[in-house]
């Protein structure tokens, strides 16, 4: 499977709405976590199964489930009949490969992006769904290990701005720290980007060919991903749902501001990169003539040279300067003069 | 014909609205199959001729035909009379090479679009029109084989979404199945620039040229033949015709994201496709190095020592070296020392 | 001059509205035809002068007069005065060169496009103006020869859709035959686009350079000259004018679709035009890599061979190899060793 | 300084509207000329100085104003209060280095752009100011000599458009021939493009990358002038202001349509040019391939031949075919015939 | 780090408007310059401390605080107090790689872009902040040294615009002396362009590569740097904010005009760039046909010879040449011959 191509074939046909088992289903089990929040309390509740989750609420609390692996339909199909979300919600939340997006469903948001983390110094993309609702937000990823522990540790400070104001506050803080990672990823790239530069200049191999393969890769991908954030933020912030009150905005419009912050980065970045191809094939090219000039000049100082050696070994009968005295040395002198001669060529056409 | 432009010399200043037969018409029979049904109720008639048609539909069932071969113009004719048809409709239904589009044309919808299969690994385009009425779906193929077997079990559900609601969602299952395809053919392109990316940079050859030219070309076909079908849906989704009921947009909506997702897919091909054309060159340009490395090394190390060889091989009565006792060791020492010089040379500048 | 550059110099500072003659104006006689046509008549009569043109129209008959050859200034000025039209409409007419575009000047619609033909398998495009009036058609080609045959054919169809409605379905016909012989060009611009690739993949010659360029220009030529044709039709779809009542309308929605799968084509052909030229440079490096090698493998086995021998033709007075009984088949021997592992090194390079 | 680059640094930092004398002064003397005209009576008045210019005009006329050069900032103070201009106006026409653009400054409106001629086949650009008033013009130049004669032609003619309108006829005329010489200009670059072409294709060589090069300049410069005329135009067409009335838009639509076809032309040279730099790559390519054919060929032909020779040169004691009373025509015979048969294998192989 | 990428990575997670000191803090102390003008008064006071900063300001008088260094966090914080400005105003203002804008907080408007100064050649970037209240301006910015100086100057002028109007011409101003500096930078830019396309032509190295990529990244900046400020330019021009008089617009109008032509200018040394990629390859295809040609000359002449040498020195008995009299000499002119034959045909060949 090509890594830009995400597989859908097993969904081939089915009616709308079906939830389907990944064929390559990560064996991870899944992990559910509860945050019940007020301004002056906080429990956190950690589940492996769904039937454990507590069917009531602390009244007056604000919560968050965190849900780490959606590959199980029964937790899925639980959670939709608690929620009572629309099946094709609970469908893009199962199926990866969703393009960022936010979606009003009257009752609650339903907003999907990528959260992007570093591995092996690679942009790894893993599909986070979020869920708004009046009082809750529901997030759902592909496996355990995300980007959300900021959050977590600012959820437990009483004084910190998500415990006083609504679950909205929450989303947001999640959206941020996911963008915020995307500023990570682009300094990695940036790195690889500037290490891969200088070996060009320096060393071209082939295997520089396959870094900037994986490069230009990389870059497509995140471009793709990211794009759409865009639109996704200003969709929040311009959003005439109640979930989204005005006193979030200016927050968003800064999220916004640091999108396109992104988005920049990554249009300059594609542009080195752009440049870096071609510098490649110059560089290429510069040690093939290298490579040539040495070839030249060997070849053009001695073949003339062999050619007289040739000439005074042929065996004519009469060949007088064969039996001059001095006929050796003054052919070696000549031959020393010829070759100074193209190498003093040479230096004055710059290839010595 | 270059596969990238349709024939269409002969219809050349035709009337509008004439049906012209094809001249490269297949000889596979035509076949149509009628499907009536009712919440209750599905019958499935298959005809090989228009005659055998029944002129009268069960009452209160809708029903769907499905016409396999578009080159019979007689069938055309007739269904044309029986539903109605405008002329240009017929026409466009007929002349395959038409972009994908949506048309209002007051009683019935007329929407046309490529199916797109996978056929020896290279994508296979078949022109497909719908005709919705209010209680009935037309569908016009070029040739038997379609992708609509799922919607043909689902429609035999009688749970089933199309078997209790209008035709509108039998004309959504099928737009929507034809668009789940190009995912499956997306995933074989995929994997085909997958491989083709390993042979450029393992094992480049002209054969390679050749399939990414083919690799080219299909991804262009591809491009054209998604892009308006974006339009398409949008277009559905926002049409005032009774024949989109509210009901039915949701899922027009989850469509047109899919076909947003395979677009952003085919433009990220296209972008590596582009990059591996760079890669390719970059290739061909390496094999010549070593090539060329190869040639100057043995000839760099040899031609002065060919050169020595011919100096001794010289006839002049006077040279004194070739009556010394050591005189050809010597030289011979000399010339392994030169060859070790020059070995040692092109290791230091990373040639070896 | 270069053929996407029209010759305008010879107009410089003459006041807008000014006629001139060409100074390449075809020696060709001009020719006049005259149809008028009712539902139950039809008269032609053609003209070599304007003076021969009857002063009066039969009454309730509409009528299109077909102008081949735009140099006479005489016939444009006094065609000027009888149907009263605008100077700059006559030096648009005049002046090849303009845009596609229609202009409604009140009383008369003024389109211009390009009519394109094939000759020599190159397209060849002649300006065509038309002035569509109430009850008159008006059209102007630069020569005689037109794409108009199968209009004038349907106009002598006393059933057909222009005898029997307004001078906007004449206009309309010659429009849509004019849209349909572009789908033609694009038809040989096609065939030669594939047997070029043939070509390039098989036996990249420096003829092949020029056809590329040719193709090219071609294909930017064509483009420049279809493009705007998308706005003329929409502007004529979206005209207030009473020249164009809703009747006509469906027509030209039909004939903008064409024009826009025009679009669509041309878009691709110039897609693989580019990759034609990535594919030529590819190709030329793959034919110098082939070269390259037959000289290194040829260099490579015989330069350390001959060396071989040279020291064995130096003329020492001590070389006891020489004198040994074995010597010169040992020798031989030697070398043929030494090519032959030459060959095997080459075969498991892959470059045999 | 590139010649893409205006210098502006010797402004730096001073309040807007502040005039400054341009270092490269040019030492020409400005030239002033006034035309005072009416239907009836025309006077044409040339001065050196701004203080003979009489502070009177003529009343009941129009006046045009006509200065060469703008480096005189006395010049331009006394305009500036005798006509009321804004300091910004006069900073802008004292300043090179502007973009096309019209601006309403209420009782006056401000157009400048460039006006380009041709100099040793290369176009030259020089900044044009016109100030519109209700009854005057003002035109300011950088340098004596423009374009503008044929509109002094025309302004002699007492029934011409001009004399009878307003001052917008004759800033539109000014206009007009400004955009007329544009065409001129295309077609010079035009056949420069042709020649160049012409040349990469049969013989490219360091000097036709030069040429490359002045090209691509030329277009940029070209374009960046050309293109914000488009606006100009279409923002004079389109002003509320009462000194563009009715009756002069249909020629500034005229004029708009001319600017259209400027861009088109422009942009398709943009693209030949594209083509051109990829075809002079491949040329290159292809003398590459061609020179090392040549190589190839006598390399391959020759180096094994020479490898015999050198066998039969070898001093063994015991070499029995020297021996042999044919062993010298034989060999010589055997060489020839590896001779042939390499050529017969070149020929086939279509390097002969 | 890249230089095209900003370290975000020690913020990641913190609440929005958290300050955190910089890891790379420059060491050098904050400069805070206090100006308090009026029309008829200017005090100057300079400060190390914020502590010494006067808490009272000269009844009736503007000020501008001019603040030398954005690292020192607890000096943003008494800032932010003192003139009540938003949390995130003063993150963006200590977080440099903020995208240029403009955003209106009812009480004051924020302002942010980037400075450029030439250094070393190369555009230098630092983040300007300008916070504009009804009757101050603060700007910040990363480092001491600025372009500021013309505006201190005119400053001091009683009679200036700025001592006379609203803290917005002060605004005003410092934005259009940074905006003027841009041209200062693309004047450099250009001229380095210059040299390098001489270079390029003349004698292209692989110090050459690193300039072009130098280049690219230079443009690629100052491109990310400079689109923004049009719509910051555009947003002050239409903002409704009190604090932006229309008396100051025409001034943003010009200022408008500037980024405008800064920018069409960057996107011409752009396309000049990439088109000196192209020249630089070509530049390296000649070089390498040079190369080749020598080596080809040479060969080709030499080989033949040189084998004619070797077929006389072999040893055959029988060789009757070997004995004329005058066969030495004849074979020296048929090589002689042979030589001038091939470079008579290389002359014809225009290699030589």
């Amino acid at each position: 499977m090509h890594p830009l191509v995400h597989k859908r074939s097993h969904l081939l046909g089915l009616p709308p709405g079906t939830l389907v088992p990944r064929e390559d289903t990560p064996s991870a089990p899944i992990q559910i976590t509860l945050y019940q929040y007020a301004p002056d309390t906080l429990t956190e509740q950690s589940f492996a199964r769904i039937e454990d989750l507590p069917g009531e609420r602390i009244p007056g609390a604000r919560h968050w489930l965190d849900i780490d692996g959606v590959h199980d339909l029964s937790l899925l199909q639980s959670l939709q009949t608690f929620y009572q979300l629309h099946p094709l919600v609970i469908e893009d939340i199962c199926n990866i490969g969703q393009r960022a997006k936010v979606e009003d469903y009257g009752g609650y948001l339903y907003v999907v992006l990528k959260m992007i983390t570093i591995s092996n110094r690679r942009p790894h993309f893993e599909q986070v769904s979020l869920v708004l609702g009046p009082d809750y937000v529901l997030s759902f990823q592909e496996a355990p290990g995300d980007v959300f522990d900021p959050v977590r540790k600012r959820l437990r400070n009483p004084q910190g701005l998500m415990r006083n104001h609504g679950s909205c506050f929450l989303a947001y803080a999640l959206l941020d720290v996911i963008v915020d990672h995307y500023f990570l990823v682009l300094e990695t790239l940036g790195e690889r980007l500037e290490q891969l530069e200088e070996k060009v200049l320096r060393d071209p191999s082939t295997h520089t060919q396959k870094q900037i393969r994986d490069m230009r890769r990389d870059l497509i991908q995140l471009r793709r991903s990211v794009w759409p954030v865009r639109d996704l933020i200003n969709g929040l912030e311009r959003t005439e749902s109640d979930l989204m009150p005005p006193a979030v905005r200016p927050y968003l419009r800064d999220l916004y501001d640091h999108v396109i912050q992104i988005i920049d980065i990554i249009e300059s970045l594609r542009d080195v990169l752009a440049g870096l191809t071609d510098l490649y094939l110059s560089s290429l090219s510069h040690r093939m003539n290298e490579v040539m000039k040495v070839l030249t000049i060997i070849g053009t100082i001695f073949i003339p040279l062999t050619f007289i050696a040739g000439v005074y070994g042929m065996n004519f009968d009469v060949m007088p300067e064969l039996h001059y005295r001095y006929g050796y040395p003054l052919v070696m002198g000549i031959m020393m003069l010829i070759g100074l001669m193209l190498v003093y060529y040479f230096k004055r056409k710059k290839w010595l």
